[in-house]
């Protein structure tokens, strides 16, 4: 039975609830979840509470926030308590980070202490950092275990820990001195010492660290888990690569929006109300806007040459456009082999001359193309297409290299480098384009 | 002793041998793979062969592929089989894709029968295709096995299996009909038949379906592993989540690319020529100059009104640029949410109102601040304002509604929205933009 039968049947109400529970005891939690988002009010709550006890914490994790909300607020304390102490301490704290204050505060009476101590401790951490996507659940062991207790230790914690195919190897004052995985453990003889097989050699975050570094570092490294540590190399937790999943889809999305000029949305697009739309889309709006002013102002400067000869008016769109883009695509290519780590500070006189170099190849071409297209759609004036011609040329070698430098410079100075993009490059190429269209006419053309 | 202190000992040959074996059998094979990148042809070689045995091909899988080519060049036949034989199927495949013809042939010839089989058959399945990332080495169990006999298989062939978390149980005719994970094997008693505690709800993917749809499910479902069967349900392979990472990160920088309207590049940034680059960015570039005609066309016929009022002219760029900027922040947040799957199809109409109404809303604020600048930068000419700041709210108003039905409208004719995003919305939204401007201008100042 697939789930929009299962739906129809909640729905309806036209099934009794032992078949309903053996339906659900069989499905994916994940897809279980799903259908929440789909009920009213009432049949949430009723949903629910038929679920198997056993699932329920876990299904409750891939609930929408919305549903949560609703769910939590209509349980009992003693039920809060349940599912709270179920849920791993990462999910605990991505849910308690979005409820209003009197829904945390009924969440942190109702949970163990134990859970209290570490919901509280997560959700210090500032957001992005390793500390904030980590969990306290992890199997821990000692150098001198053997292989034969890890594993009783396995089967006596595991179920719930986040992971177990990770352990690791901590000293008595709770220093990290290694890690062993569980094929390791599978693979070796229950008599081996840990301290013996365990690999020294580990990838650990501090938990100040920057979460899109550590993604990069899962990538690199092809990692399931990396341990975090405190400042005194202490372990206090660790990150799994299914929210590492999350991060590399979210900071995606960041840079992508940052490079349209957007303020990144803390919500998905059809969540966020029309208001937080504007308000995300206002800002680089209104800068571009104002900013336009300087164009304005250069073409004013030059409104008697173009009085006089106004088809010069017609090719300022190409040129800004054909420069804008020339300009984006640089500083896109070089904004986002920075992120993924493919191009370094070190690399930037290679990298602008490269782009200077691609800009002249891109001007000849382009430039050939226009200056046909000008001369016989311009009664053949061949003054007017080298005046045309050699400004796009100028033009699109400009962008290119504005393009380049402007996202090395800031990251230089720590500024994100794509949200450079967009608004400061459009303002820099529309601007500069000009007084090269004009300066050449003039020259060319005697204005 | 870090990477860096290693590669200068290697460099200055200072080091006996049997020292930097065990340096090197300390080292992450990720790091060593590294240092491969710093050293010249013959250091090369001469370090490949005095790795350990027994990391030699993980390493090998890490170096990137000018080297490897260099390192497989120099090897005898024997050497070559014996690194092949231990690579996982996968990472060949991604080797033996990018190497010329006769070093494919050199290397099909010197694996084994076994292994040449199954690299010739991922080899078949399309780019982008789940059979194309997937790998052929896995953990198949019985229904009818004990939890002791799957423990049992893995001991034995586990170590050449690049996952052991994850087991799938098939019938005799290799149909897949569960799973189970290494963590209920683990927490399960030695008694347990494998096919009373498996999971038959299994996600699981064709050959032929698309990597992003299964990075999707991967998200989705916060998966370690997918099982990959052909047509007839048959288990052939698996994708494990350290490939869907690397595919979550090439999937969005091609669409950032696409969407700053470039040819997404095969290859990094620094690794592709200048002539290629010049040629990912032409095409788009092209369409983009030749398109400008249509905004030149419509600038001409609106001359005789810009030549009696020259500063009408001034405006143009600050219309033409944020009427750019509103239509693109639209189209990018509806292209990302349908690229993460947020946004369906069925949202259309709810997505289109919802950006019309952020239009507005954007168009108001922004009018009101333009309607300010323009009556005292233009001696209080309030007619001139009127037009300058009705013309700014319709473009914006449109530029959003085009940019958010532009996507939603590729997807539909199976377009890849991202690449509607730049060109055909700049277009479109400067030459219409250019037409309110003029209508506009025509009724409010009678030209």
């Amino acid at each position: 039975m697939n789930k929009e039968e299962i739906l129809a049947l909640i729905i309806e109400s036209s099934m009794d609830i032992s078949k309903l529970k053996i339906l659900l005891s069989d499905m994916n939690t994940v897809d279980i979840a799903e259908i929440f988002e789909e009920l009213d009010r009432e049949k949430i709550i009723q949903l629910f509470r038929i679920l198997p006890k056993v699932i329920a914490s876990d299904v409750f994790s891939y609930i929408d926030i919305d549903h949560q909300q609703t769910i939590i607020e209509a349980l009992s304390d003693n039920e809060i308590g349940e599912i709270m102490n179920k849920l791993f301490v990462d999910d605990a704290v991505d849910f308690i980070e979005e409820m209003p204050a009197n829904v945390v505060k009924r969440i942190l009476q109702n949970v163990k202490a134990e859970k209290r101590k570490q919901i509280n401790q997560i959700l210090q951490y500032p957001d992005d950092s390793a500390g904030s996507i980590m969990t306290t659940e992890y199997i821990d062991l000692r150098e001198d275990d053997k292989v034969r207790e890890a594993f009783d230790t396995i089967r006596n914690i595991g179920l719930n820990k986040e992971t177990i195919y990770n352990c690791y190897v901590m000293r008595r004052d709770r220093l990290l001195v290694g890690a062993i995985s569980a094929k390791t453990l599978m693979l070796s003889r229950p008599q081996d010492r840990i301290g013996d097989i365990m690999d020294t050699n580990v990838v650990f975050a501090y938990t100040t660290d920057d979460r899109e570094a550590i993604a990069e570092q899962f990538q690199k490294y092809a990692l399931l888990a990396m341990p975090v540590v405190d400042k005194e190399q202490r372990l206090v937790g660790i990150i799994t690569v299914d929210d590492i999943v999350d991060v590399i889809v979210e900071e995606s999305t960041e840079d992508i929006e940052k490079m349209a000029a957007l303020v990144p949305s803390e919500d998905t697009y059809l969540k966020t109300s029309i208001f937080q739309h504007a308000k995300n889309r206002f800002v680089w709006m209104l800068i571009l806007m104002l900013s336009a002013t300087i164009t304005g102002t250069i073409i004013s400067t030059f409104e008697n040459g173009l009085t006089v000869l106004p088809i010069l008016m017609s090719f300022i769109p190409m040129l800004m456009n054909t420069g804008g883009i020339a300009g984006s695509q640089s500083s896109t290519l070089i904004v986002r082999g920075m992120a993924v780590g493919e191009i370094n500070l070190k690399d930037i006189l290679l990298v602008v001359w490269k782009e200077i170099r691609v800009g002249m190849l891109c001007g000849l071409a382009l430039g050939f193309v226009n200056f046909i297209r000008v001369y016989f759609m311009n009664n053949r004036d061949v003054k007017l297409c080298l005046t045309i011609t050699m400004s796009l040329f100028c033009t699109i070698l400009m962008a290119k290299t504005v393009g380049s430098i402007l996202p090395i410079f800031a990251k230089r100075l720590k500024i994100d480098p794509a949200i450079m993009s967009a608004p400061l490059l459009t303002t820099i190429v529309d601007a500069v384009s000009l007084i090269i269209y004009f300066s050449i006419a003039k020259v060319v053309l005697g204005l």
